[in-house]
């Protein structure tokens, strides 16, 4: 059993040797599945339903590391899922005395969804971990710019002016979103426990006088929640995840996005810390973490919708359904965990030119505040001449290639107004300093 | 304006008719439109930017219904969105003196996002009513069906007895889930201005001094949220939207899908109170209610999908992202809320057969209690005898169309022990009673 | 029935006004439904199944224009589909005695089927009609700018040089891939009839000796092609549709995104023929076009994936995989049927500004030919000395700001080479205009 | 390297152990890019552009088994992609004479692109097997039941009476659909070789007259097809590969679903020769197989989405779009190859119980046939009567638990006719029979 078996990740340089990779391994699933066995075997123990030595026994076999996890994905084809040949190969392990209590009362789904509730808790610390440091390192860049201005584009043309600083508190008001719903959904995991049609009835037939009070000692052994029922089909666990886990990947998504577009060569306006080479062209600094969490980011809602789709699951235990979304989920905490790690490098490494967004507010010769002008110029001049002047003035800048400032100081009705500090795109960013402020007070 | 302009709902029978169809109609779109801008115009009043006569003109013009929505859309394609023409149109309405107070300081996006949350919460109450009504339906279902029995099936063969009781009590648990989450998300619903790049300098070039109270103020005069930033692209809104409406969608199919199935000519367990019908097939009473909720959560994942896939806009507004979202929402608002509108009379008209219930039990020769059985006779004839009793009795029972009971009764090991209250399915449903009490306490 | 009814549009200028928007209207697909029940009644009098009378009479009244599709809507609410409300209606406006051979034989999903695909045929023809002036507007951009250099962008940073006639050699090969996925498409796609449950025994009750000519007839009436079986569940001619209209709209929407960047304020190497505008700011001329067009492109693919899961439909006919297809197809085609009008507009007005391109190639001060300098020098210098040559150059023209062929002028070791022509964009375009030459011989 | 590091399948009974899986395990990959990398430099040797030897010592390298996938993966994320690190390795292994001679004039997406035609082709030779034998498999058994009448089931009710033969040949249409459409795309599929921006360049710095000679000799030399264009971001293929993929999910998924269906315990119509086991429930014979397939094709449509989405790939080489493909195109061949198989044993083993399905053709008490009954009967009684008598009988029969022919027996109108002809479902399948015929004859 080495981490290698479950897939090196050559396709996915987005999560490859990411934490995410490894708690989500087919040997981490594996560790999962016997941890959840163990644990049923244990608190049967505790409530006297079997042996303490059965306990000890299933413990002991499902750490002494004989299980082939090849073996058993194959062996899982004849019955449709994994835990049939883990069972088979646990008891065996177990010993004939103490075999017998292994997974005693359960069914296979209660096993696999245990396993994947604690795979997703033991993905999403890590995850959460890096989110914080994402939206730490993202208020560090809020407020060391929060003055720096640069173009504010809609539809990809410059708008009016902006500041980095409150983009990178959008960026980081994301973040904290996608932190606060991961976060959400991770504490209230639940443990399943429902045995063949979610009745616990084996569970009575082996003697418990309350299952309902073994599903709870189940569930805190484990560190999970225990559900009002069982949920073979009442999929809500797994429909959050898939909520929270594609939010952050767009939430992610957002920031890789502009900073995709911000480092395009004829921008230029950040560059990542550490940006992939080219065999090829060695001048080449590409933006390789914005990459991958963007391509991330692309495949995340159509992995989530498939999740959602097996909401609609039939019967007490579903053909189809259910099997449809255990890759789905891996391959969801696996893009989210990669993309987290990344941002983290991203948003720490992050330069940032102030110069160059300074430089690029010239770019339509003043136009950017041309708003402003209208706001300003109307009371002054009447609305009419104001337009017809601003339109005219307008033209003229693009045509001629000067600036606002310099084609108004050519009319005498606006001798008296301050052009300079009018037209100057660094005193036309309204609320954006305020709106940094108060963004950066949210924890 | 009437509500045939926007859709009949032909190719809809899942939303046509419904409260959702009209509270998302084109019309009500234009409605939420015009209350964005009146409002806009009358806080701005409220804080002395304008005159209390521009807001009143202009409440007076958006009331005026002199808006021809079909022409709106169609001049809509030049700049992309219906904002654009129905500023003009507001502008001119609200009259030489006062029109050039429309849309102050606001960009399109301001207005249609403000609107786009006004015609979610709108549509959004009703679901809420009709979750409510279908959660109570259920609940009386899961009540009054306590103790009924039925074969608990899993990968669609008999697996082991469940109650009726305990499967509604889960429908319910998933109702209160997608009521849960819908209510939480539309009591966070925002408000939208932050003016060209978000920045609010408008505003500030207007007058304002300080432009956030502006909008805390157009927030609450609408009923909506104020946001911590302006979200043109930090879209958490609508991902949570489209979370919380998928899984809405999918938690109602749970439902159908289970009662689609129920209702199959050979099981025949449950009906639809009013059956449609068929013009050829007098004798068919197809569950129309169910198959529709069902066709509704197939869509649902994928419409999810685009809105969580628009959450990587890029700059301060994008081109393509968030016009993609526009139908999308709609679709999803409408097929919620027709689904929703469909439980209600699913749920409260189905049609419990008790009677097929009890007697399926019977169709695996008394198998379906074979679970217990292996439980129960281990401890009495050791694990080994037990299991080769059980399986010889388990083949004759299968070729020789006998009950388990029956065929058990003929080995005198067994005669001590009570066959027939242990092969009785209506004793083996485990906790499924105290499940159904816990889970019908939750209000 | 005015085309008022079925929908605005006001949450679509992507599709608006266009020809997809009247052929996929509500009263479209009711003209299609009246089509397909006329063409039904006539062929059956054709091979004398029912009178000739009957099929004047009906075909009569479905010309009467005495149907509400907003209340045959309503009334579709109960059966779950609107043919069985279109039913009633027609029967009664062919009257006592002809109304009863109206749908004779035929089950709903014939007629609902059957007009999907004439409703697909009519709006593909304009589809069709658009992609064909697309592709001729890009290949006389093509031509026109077969020499025109730009900088070949890879992860958003420049690589080497291209051409602007490569590129649109390359959109227009997407545009004919679309093309012909389309036609190829559109030209099978087959009539539907198969009664109740495929088997088209009513037919025969009825009198039909040979229901399969029956079926036949029905195509051919129509201009559709006869289906080897009914395909109630065999949805192969919807997936088929869903397929190329997802590849259309992905095919049209990478157009856009090079639009859409190269649109970039900073870029601005091309330029809508006519920018959408924005109320606020009059400079601003936004390439609305691709906006949309890249809008439809993020939604089509999950509709399309909608389409393929109702592949997976159960039984003669289903319970919701078949109704969840309709208003995803007509979306697809709607979007589709949009962008590739967009589409026309935007590559016929398609305003290339050459000069920004050729001054962008000495955005990265020669680095951009680094790949042609490594190959040529290292045969004269050795391998080593050019690589570490070039570094060390490479180097200075980032930090020093001086170009390439500069800075290599002053190795004495290249005296005898022709930096200027080496360091020369223009000449590294490798087969940038062979392979533009070829494309466009493909038509 | 062995197979076990690419995945052991843990969480995917469905495709693990299947041909597909070994062909596209991250190995089978690795061993595409070397088979890429190969074919370089022998047909640039072939060409007289590297020396012989230089090629031999390539593919020596190549073929030298000292690649480490996982440390490839891993250091894949510098530059986000695996071809850049195997340049590398590949490079050393060649030896310092002919080192310099590997990858030259490609770029990383050539490479892995190539890689990726070569995987599909190797992945879908078996697939297009497997549907053969599938197809085979579903044309014996439409023959052998082609008079097998069984309930037909419209919406989940009993319709009117069809044959299994007519159900096999449909299952058989659509395995004959996919098999057409996948092997079209596999016969299609193009080598890559356009260099850094698609423009052939490096290779003419190289020395190369006619570098699109060189993609032509490159693609025979792997034996695929030659692009009319580099197509980095011009992804058909990829696309074409979605469609027919997503397609073959859903084409096996339809069997999938009715197999399902029809195994209910209630309906028994079909079994699966091997029925998967459970560990509790000795009695339970699961259709593994169908649930696997049914799972399969939930998942199928949403990859493709993502791959459809991708279509929209910006500049030369784009940032995330191409990335997001390598997952779920791999996802989908292994889905589809897991699919296929398991069809195979589905359709070879699928046991049939005609006397079930004769049996349930009396569930309705021959309502069944009341289509049948009011065609023949209104010409005999009259439009009117022969309706209000249909409909009293129909009332009856449900209530009184009698058959339709029993009642009708007794009305004396009705003594000339052939009742038990007339109400024997197995004399009312229509066309069924010649349909069938017609679909077995193509091939």
């Amino acid at each position: 059993m080495t981490s290698e078996e479950s897939g090196t990740g050559l396709l996915a340089p987005g999560w490859a040797g990411s934490p995410a990779a490894s708690a989500t391994s087919d040997t981490a699933y594996l560790r999962a599945l016997l941890d959840a066995e163990s644990a049923l075997t244990r608190v049967q123990a505790g409530l006297g339903l079997v042996p303490e030595e059965a306990a000890t026994a299933v413990a002991a076999a499902a750490r002494s590391g004989r299980f082939d996890v090849r073996d058993i994905a194959l062996r899982a084809r004849d019955g449709g899922n994994p835990v049939i040949p883990l069972v088979a190969d646990l008891t065996e392990a177990a010993g004939e005395e103490y075999g017998p209590y292994v997974h005693r009362g359960a069914t296979s789904q209660d096993i696999l969804d245990t396993a994947t509730m604690l795979v997703a808790v033991r993905t999403l610390d890590p995850v959460l971990a890096d989110l914080e440091r994402t939206q730490e390192a993202l208020a560090r860049l809020a407020a060391r710019h929060r003055d720096t201005v640069l173009p504010g584009r809609t539809l990809t043309q410059h708008a009016v002016p902006t500041t980095f600083g409150l983009k990178a508190a959008g960026w980081r008001s994301l973040a904290l979103d996608a932190r606060d719903r991961l976060r959400a959904v991770r504490d209230g995991l639940p443990a399943q426990l429902g045995g063949a049609a979610g009745t616990l009835a084996a569970f009575t037939a082996y003697g418990a006088e309350d299952p309902t009070a073994l599903v709870t000692a189940y569930a805190r052994e484990l560190g999970l929640c225990a559900p009002e029922l069982p949920w073979h089909t009442l999929r809500t666990p797994i429909a959050d995840l898939a909520g929270a886990l594609a939010f952050t990947a767009g939430a992610l998504g957002k920031t890789a996005t502009d900073v995709l577009t911000l480092s395009r060569t004829e921008i230029a306006e950040v560059a990542e810390g550490a940006g992939g080479g080219s065999s090829a062209m060695p001048h080449k600094a590409n933006p390789v973490r914005a990459t991958l969490i963007a391509a991330a980011a692309r495949r995340a809602p159509q992995l989530a919708a498939t999740l959602y789709g097996s909401l609609a699951a039939e019967d007490e235990r579903p053909a189809g359904a259910w099997h449809a979304e255990w890759e789905p989920l891996r391959d969801l905490l696996r893009l989210v965990g990669g993309a987290a790690h990344d941002a983290v490098h991203l948003t720490e490494g992050l330069r940032v030119d102030a110069d160059a967004m300074r430089e690029h507010l010239g770019l339509t010769h003043g136009l950017i505040v041309s708003e402003r002008l209208a706001a300003r110029l109307a009371p002054v001049l009447g609305r009419a001449r104001a337009k017809e002047l601003l339109t005219e003035a307008a033209r003229r800048a693009r045509t001629e290639g000067r600036t606002l400032a310099e084609l108004l100081a050519e009319y005498i009705e606006l001798t008296d107004i301050d052009l300079d500090a009018l037209t100057d795109p660094a005193q036309y960013t309204g609320s954006a300093g305020a709106l940094t402020d108060r963004a950066l007070e949210r924890s």
